[in-house]
């Protein structure tokens, strides 16, 4: 059973087919967002801190960190807020940059095993990521575009990242340390875009044994009422064979819609999560029941 | 593409595997319900328009007729309650019973093309509703339970829903007419009940080329938060290739994560449907502006 190992000084998580769903949290990004890239070009983390520990609470199991804003020192604030992070919370953490210095800054400082995010299947991005990637010691995400842009058939994405998966093979880099991302069309704009992705994570599975991951909520771009397609969208992908995805655990019901899958899928054993996670409070009075080894300790047995 | 007609006086609805989804509304069933057995058995059916109307509305697009009250007339209230339910909506209906004479007093005044729910695999079962279901030229729910009982090997549910389909053929009933239950288990008691549905829906669909039925809400019995497990289970049944249910469309968010499903199974095209449920409302005064050719109209183009 393929499984990617990612983790932060006190935590190993294991991304795989037989493991539960691992959402990273997509939160500390900014952008399309004024004034957080306006803060964080001031170096100033309230934010980051927020977004962190909300996803945390929320129940993202990893968190992406993405600093991208024009013209600001993108390695210098990665390199800042990397070990910010890791001092309040203990998740691992995706290291996410189009910038090598900015991935280079962040893994350097790194605790743990990290995810890189990411590379593609493009000549020169190979290049430059995959030694940074085998030097390090993490795992990586592989898109599955290339130089030509992104194929409508996912035939040819399959290709993609299969070539991406075997230059990482010559850098010394085990297929179980990548996260193919298939690449999640909008379904307003390609009918077809979500059985493309459950086509195309079997064949990656099946074919060549990686996990996957995306960024889902690019499936339900341009539609009214978005969050309920990704919260049937995610249980989906899992039943498909994903094993992580980028989201926003901040979204109302996608967290449960993840964690439904999971026990949907068999790898709640006992429902032992679901039901830690959702059991109603004990009523008023109850804790003297369960003390004297009353209804509840017997209903459990 | 194996096509289940089932119609109204006046609306012909397809199951099938290119097909939207289909959600046969539960909520004419007085199991379990005091009032609603009490008022059957006065012959009062108030609630029972209610439920239809109620369901009709938010989405379902059947209804499953179950009058069964012990020691009243079921086939006298089934005469009457089909034609009541046929005269204020026109979606089709299920005749629900495990009565034969129900069942029969319910074909026999019903306008359209019924669903009979259900035979088992059980002889004198199958010996009976059969020829039911021929002589009405209906369409028939499979449950894939036999005089043994129902098996947790999924493989044996479906040589026992097999026999039910070969039996069917036998009496001059077609495939095609045939909605298997492969029946759902409660995961809080069997882990693998989610994989064990997903498993044989695969088998059920490409080696006997039937449609396929559940009553869904039972994966989640005895579990807290159960609705966000049924609406994680409804599209990853739709995934796995079930092309109807039978549900509760009033249960909160359920026809949504339905509809989420069509869309990204590719089967709402153009997400027409998704976007004439949940489109908002337009802002004041964007009338106006629609008649000029507005912005509205140029996004759209």
């Amino acid at each position: 059973m393929t499984k990617t190992i990612i983790g932060s000084a006190t935590k190993e998580l294991a991304i795989g087919f037989d493991r539960p769903f691992v959402m990273i949290g997509e939160r500390i990004n900014p952008t399309g967002r004024k004034m957080f890239s306006a803060e964080l070009r001031d170096r100033n983390y309230w934010r980051v801190k927020k977004e962190a520990l909300a996803q945390v609470e929320a129940g993202a199991q990893m968190l992406d960190v993405n600093v991208g804003v024009p013209l600001a020192d993108e390695p210098g604030i990665m390199a800042e807020v990397v070990p910010l992070i890791q001092s309040i919370t203990d998740v691992p953490l995706c290291i996410d940059s189009s910038i090598i210095e900015a991935l280079e800054a962040g893994l350097s400082v790194y605790k743990g095993r990290a995810l890189v995010n990411s590379t593609t299947a493009e000549e020169e991005v190979m290049d430059r990521v995959l030694p940074l990637v085998k030097k390090y010691d993490a795992a990586v995400v592989a898109i599955s575009n290339d130089e030509t842009g992104i194929s409508q058939d996912p035939d040819v994405r399959f290709e993609v990242a299969k070539r991406i998966v075997e230059r990482a093979h010559d850098y010394g880099i085990k297929s179980e340390d990548i996260l193919v991302d298939p690449l999640v069309m909008p379904i307003g704009a390609i009918n077809s875009a979500g059985k493309d992705v459950f086509h195309l994570i079997g064949r990656l599975r099946n074919e060549l044994k990686v996990n996957t991951t995306c960024g889902a909520s690019n499936v339900a771009f341009g539609l009214p009422n978005r969050h309920a397609v990704n919260n049937a969208f995610l249980p989906m992908l899992a039943g498909a064979g994903m094993t992580s995805a980028i989201v926003n655990p901040l979204h109302d019901g996608l967290v449960q819609a993840v964690r439904a899958g999971d026990v949907l899928n068999g790898l709640d054993p006992a429902c032992a999560n679901w039901i830690k996670a959702y059991r109603p409070p004990p009523a008023e009075g109850e804790e003297g029941t369960r003390g004297r080894g009353g209804r509840r300790g017997r209903r459990g047995g």
